[in-house]
């Protein structure tokens, strides 16, 4: 997700951006082409090009060329049917204080989405510890990260956290997990006094089972929250008329995310 | 926000958190008391301790005290009618990509609330230049960021943007402004190629101004959305009486997030 | 909530409005007078006036005074915690069909508020069997409907549903109960074939439980929903500022509402 | 939408339901069938059954055959982009007071969807007097209330409202329109004293410009709401995961609805 020089070489990774709805996230290939029902694009004409160059392609409609944010990497590498969407991620980040320098526990990685956020935003000194169970996930993630050039940031364990954490005095911990409350007892001995847990479940009984555990272990300040988005449409004047309106489809649900922090005497 | 030892000391600014409302954040004073209707607590009693204490207070109400993470600093410290939420503050975080090193141009600072999360995750090496015309809040921006130990991370400038940004090739322009509209030329120029652009705004004309000038200059991919943050009260199991259930009070707006990011040719 | 002759008289309920808050329902008393804050009203000048007239305070305020509407009845008669609101009592109609002529068990009636709406929709041929087990809500139930000049569509019952409904071939099976799965038995006996069952619960456990015990009985097409109402402040322009935006405060969640059909073969 | 008899008849419509996603609003026809592809259905096995008769289809799936209610009717009869939802329909009627015996007039007509709603609710005295310029339209909403069996408390003008209102003295007024402030002074002499007024558009500037002319005129308590409808997936318990969730996808925007009442003196 950084370019050191802002200039587009062969091997990154770029978000094409087309009108309201074209948005791809692909690897720059020499020699190769970039095909669309709009066009295709070579890659040989925006290498060396400025991110946020704009290119035509071959049936003459414009598409731009950016450096992918932590958001576009987050919606556009992944294709599983439940991702961690940028609005979570983000919350997640704020509400746990993981930032530069951060020593973060996290599992599952699964496709290594979330994984990546994290990664991107405890640099340059900090460090995600990141368990995953399924070795096809395990995989997955590592490929992500490396494609996103963050990999030094992460160390992968294909281990079920279920059967203990390793690290001691970390900072966060982070859980996307089928069932959470599993790991209060061993996030509890991995974390720091006043160390902060972050839960993302889709469902609502998940939250109440982890709740529940988490006031029986000693942690405080749990609460729990969702996050809707909401896309606008916003019209260019055209005399009264400016169809300037929220959008009419709308992802009606993610995940409920749980937060809490470690009490100590 | 920062702990390097765990360990409370004088000086530092704690959040203090009673039951399910009751949240301060204070900074703890050798020798003096932090008073509530549920008993006082005195300062010396939490010094020495580690991050994540519990105390009881006068009255034998147990308090618990934390270390502030971002979201605790933005939502404690400031009181102002329009503070920005951690929710929308963390989605321009990943949505705009500022991170550990950006350099980041800010207006205006109001009382430091963004600021301050801002400054938190560009550390070690990035840095905010923020713009405020107002005196006032230019004064009370560098308290807030003093009090958050951040202050190296940004640099203040008692101007007004409008008239001009003197860094050249920044990563990205955070704008809360009434008339956000006017910064866009200066914004165009002071980014580098690529660089991303994100703007609140409580209204919907101020939105609608704002896109249909980015428009008009060289920005691309241009979106708006809103986010709804839904707290949830999960209740303990009580047989078949389990009070789980949206809390019944909910900020309905804060603000309108738009982006857009910089083309080049 | 129905004046015939549209003119003001002595004994009506009216709605007083002022400004963007303000809002009353009272009754007409000749000779008294209504006292706010901005100034008294005397009801004898504003007796033998249209609805929607306007009249000033004692502090020259001016007050708008309206016949009341469903909503504003449902919204302005009652002050228990949990009242119906209007976004959830006009769902419950149109999911259901309840309508003029429909025949309708209710329970619990609580204050009447639910009951008023249903009552004045079922006029003129239909009719409401409302059940409280209550006897301070069964007798306030009446008092409400005597209000709202609709009694004579309702027969009340200070019975408890869950030992039986007295009913048969009902169109719809309205509940507001603490434990709605407990009456569905009873439901299905009452309800005609086809017949429509709502339940409104202000908790996830209660429609668990609702949604599962409907499976197990003779019930179709069963769907649970919760309405968001967001209202909005629209300014007047003043140059480029319009003010315009979402309120700050909603309501966050009212209840859950799970509506099914009754199968036959 | 009316069984006297509450047994399936040829002529009928009916509401189809298989599953949690079929719903199809169909007239049972003798000697035809229903296709789908979970098998077909031949009408002649559901005549003279009850309403929430069961069948099984051709390939042994079940389907479940109802009545339709005004909320099956809405969404079901009508195929065009701009459909008024149940949740927007209902929450006009009980804002606006319409019900048995209302006088309204309505305009445009569309498809028919709103005017039948507003039809039922009328019964058995009221009458909805509904303006269509578009000639196309005009035929299709009279089709679409002979249908419903409403015909007879609808009296359709194939005209443009903007021209003039013919009634005088209504209870309501109820716009679904591209530019409803244009027809704001002809709403004002239609409606009596007190008389309710309602607005559905949209867009955000369409509300921006009826407000201030609804403020121009001689209407007050003038109220914007937008209505967020969301369906939940409540699951069958099996063992700790029960899947209970808002549901994924959501219409995030169907239109905002303005309210108002005339003021007299």
């Amino acid at each position: 997700m950084i370019y050191l020089e802002n200039i587009i070489q062969a091997g990154d990774y770029v978000l094409i951006v087309y009108g309201d709805r074209g948005r791809w996230l692909v690897q720059v290939k020499e020699g190769e082409t970039f095909h669309t029902n709009k066009g295709f694009i070579q890659f040989d004409s925006i290498i060396g090009k400025p991110n946020g160059t704009s290119v035509l392609s071959s049936k003459e409609n414009t598409f731009q060329i950016f450096a992918p944010t932590p958001a576009d990497f987050l919606q556009k590498t992944i294709r599983k049917t439940q991702i961690v969407y940028p609005k979570d991620a983000s919350f997640i980040l704020i509400q746990t204080g993981i930032g530069p320098g951060s020593r973060v526990v996290e599992a599952g990685a699964g496709s290594g989405g979330l994984t990546s956020v994290l990664a991107y935003y405890v640099r340059p000194t900090g460090k995600i510890y990141s368990y995953e169970v399924n070795e096809q996930f395990y995989k997955k993630a590592q490929k992500t990260l490396a494609r996103a050039q963050l990999g030094t940031f992460v160390e992968f364990k294909n281990q079920d956290i279920s059967e203990g954490i390793n690290e001691k005095n970390v900072d966060s911990v982070v859980l996307d997990l089928p069932q959470p409350w599993d790991i209060i007892p061993e996030a509890e001995k991995a974390l720091k006094c006043g160390g902060t847990f972050a839960s993302l479940s889709p469902t609502i009984i998940q939250v109440q089972n982890t709740v529940e555990k988490l006031r029986e272990h000693e942690f405080g300040d749990v609460n729990t929250y969702e996050l809707l988005l909401r896309p606008w449409k916003i019209s260019i004047h055209k005399g009264t008329f400016v169809a300037t309106r929220p959008k009419t489809q709308m992802i009606g649900h993610s995940g409920f995310l749980t937060f809490a922090r470690k009490l100590c005497k």
